[in-house]
């Protein structure tokens, strides 16, 4: 008797087939053009590894979500649910080895037992990149000035609203609320979901009214950039280093782009829950803003501390781009990269001449043209046009009698028309 | 007081650091445009799956090593340790999506709990590619010429060993041994480790010193193609269709490539403890044939038979080569492939210009040089051109007063050579 297994795959996780394999391919390598060409280089880390790094102080969240186990040798080992941490483990564990400013990036599938009704998936792609060992001003500025490019290049206007977590705390300690932070941080981090007025009275609860209304109009200011950076100065007693590193932001991004377009200061940014310690930034779509922000990141204080005894810590910034949202924005767009498949097949006529075909496809390869040798033999040309087509192919090319290259016919499947060429020719035409 | 996790990373795993991952990157890319040329499209497939799948008949060595556990809702998967069960599950799940013949390759990281002594890895990448849905000897041959191009364009020249599974059955058949065919098989697998004494003995005890003998002969044939493949025939009992498709694979690689020279006959290959039932074949490096084949293959019949209800199978022809041993190989060769990193850094003289420093960068990378902002600044050149060379760049990019891209200073690391140039020129150095 004959054993089945039902073929499935676990919920949450996806087959790729060629046709969106290859657009995913495509876009991580137009992301990593970018990256590299403002001279990041790659990094990978193993997807397991021991539980107690992955999960560092951690539990909550993390500990509910993370794939856990014993493996045979009795480790307790998990799959990274992020890039983040694996790359602190990382600069603790290498810290000898880097040059610093380090400027990495870091493509890679992570892995979370998330609720997937909410239509995530448990294995996904992240794009991370960092500038580490490093705290001045330029480096908040390269990595947005990165984000901006790499969604230029994908075709993608972008606004990235920037803001200083630092400022906010600076306006708490001078409207005397310094000691409350945490709780006015995580009633603030609230305002868009439960709106104005909840957000108002709980704010009044922790503090008066008075303050209540103070930091929503630090949180709510609107206008430009300049504007707002002024009130946020007024609001926090005056110039600090914090006000002032927002304004070369401001400044380098005129200099680098020649406006300060793609810039927004929005004062509500404030990531209270994160470990972000300075600029923190988020970015959305001029085509599709009410999906969020699709990379959001900032400046964190001693990246490695965890998993270092060396006092001195290492500073950097750094954000994440998740893949699988992107291509879905890039979906909806209608803006998903070209992808730069072969476009040309040789028809198979005689299984004979088999070595042939595949010495007239080195030729087209050799000149730089991709394409895919048909491999059962068929008289009736119409069945290898039909299976072209179904292919995604654009043109079959069908051999000259003899010699094969004198004479090819070239059949472009969108006109359905066939010329006669000689190689040079068939070559340019599919260049 | 602070809580220390030690950063260390499991064994059997590794970090990649920048130099290794371009490398990695590089090879992966090489290695790919190859596949693409030919026409093969990418897939991908999840890295947790059912065990029950990825285990299928299974049990015995794969058992022993794969990760396996039980997940938060109590399934019970493992991590893939191959690619081409995966693949097996996939052709099952997507047959009606796919269309045949389907050229695929998959290049993906697997997953075995290894004996790391003997300097295996536990995670490692692999580099699939199959021809499936067509039993033409065509296909064959387009794997086998794909395996040698893929080389080809690593600098690598290689010798393919091909034999057919099915002549060495019908050589049984004629000498009446296929009743012990499993046996002989597994005795003569052994040859190259126990020699030829031993295996002699082991067969004799088989069947009779004679048969022994003639096994051995057939085994050990040498000469050119043509005449192995004529005392194959002999051996066998005459012509029969797997000779025949043999010397196919001699004249379409003699058609396709102008000699047959990549070829070797080798009767020594049965592959007896594979899945193989046709072709096979293993590929040797000519420059260090002592580590073995670099990448073993051969057809296959019905891939997705476990996973299918229907009854008409899926034959195939494929196989894989191990990215970490082939980076080895090409490390120790000094054939490592070249790396497009950037090789220049915009110097770093007034924090003031960071945004001018990158609209410089910015005309750099339009033009197609990739290149690295320096951020902090530092009056004394050669800081910069230190931490240039640590970072192993080439070119140091001194901007002019003003305007910046006005008398540009060059800086060339390995000649220690400052030239004045204008934008245009350093574009064209640098390209």
């Amino acid at each position: 008797m004959k054993t089945y297994i039902e073929p499935k795959v676990l919920k949450g996780f996806r087959d790729f087939l060629p046709p969106t394999e290859s657009v995913r391919r495509s876009l991580i390598e137009n992301i990593e053009n970018t990256f590299r060409s403002f001279g990041f280089l790659p990094i990978d880390t193993p997807a397991l590894e021991y539980s107690e790094i992955l999960l560092g102080k951690g539990g909550g969240e993390t500990e509910k979500q993370i794939y856990r186990f014993k493996d045979k040798g009795e480790r307790d080992v998990a799959l990274r649910f992020d890039l983040t941490v694996p790359f602190a483990r990382f600069v603790a564990l290498h810290r000898g080895e880097l040059t610093f400013p380090f400027k990495r990036y870091h493509i890679g599938k992570v892995w979370r037992g998330e609720n997937t009704q909410r239509g995530r998936y448990r294995e996904f792609t992240q794009c991370d990149f960092d500038i580490i060992g490093c705290d001045s001003p330029a480096s908040d500025f390269e990595i947005i000035l990165l984000i901006h490019s790499t969604f230029l290049n994908l075709g993608l206007d972008v606004t990235i609203h920037v803001n200083h977590r630092g400022l906010f705390n600076k306006f708490l300690e001078y409207i005397g609320q310094s000691g409350k932070s945490v709780e006015v941080l995580r009633t603030v981090d609230k305002l868009s979901k439960v709106g104005k007025e909840e957000t108002l009275k709980s704010l009044a609860e922790l503090t008066d009214s008075a303050t209540a209304q103070k930091i929503l109009e630090f949180i709510g200011l609107k206008g430009s950039f300049s504007e707002i950076l002024e009130r946020l100065k007024e609001l926090s007693g005056g110039l600090s280093p914090e006000a002032e590193r927002l304004a070369l932001l401001k400044q380098y991004m005129t200099d680098a782009t020649g406006c300060p377009e793609p810039f927004v200061l929005a004062p509500s940014i404030t990531r209270g829950l994160d470990y972000y310690t300075g600029v923190v930034f988020e970015t959305f779509l001029t085509e599709l803003p009410d999906i969020g922000s699709i990379c959001s990141g900032g400046r964190y204080d001693n990246l490695a501390g965890l998993y270092s005894k060396e006092k001195d810590s290492i500073s950097g910034v750094g954000t994440s781009i998740g893949l699988d949202r992107l291509l879905a924005a890039l979906e909806s767009l209608e803006k998903l990269p070209a992808v730069n498949n072969h476009a040309a097949a040789i028809a198979c006529i005689d299984a004979e001449k088999s070595g042939l075909y595949q010495a007239l496809a080195k030729k087209l390869r050799g000149a730089g043209v991709s394409c895919e040798v048909f491999l059962v033999p068929e008289k009736q040309l119409v069945k290898q046009f039909v299976l072209a087509e179904k292919k995604g192919l654009r043109f079959v090319i069908i051999p000259g009698e003899n010699p094969l290259i004198s004479d090819i016919t070239l059949r472009d499947l969108s006109s359905r028309q066939n010329t006669v060429l000689s190689l040079e020719d068939v070559i340019k035409k599919l260049k």
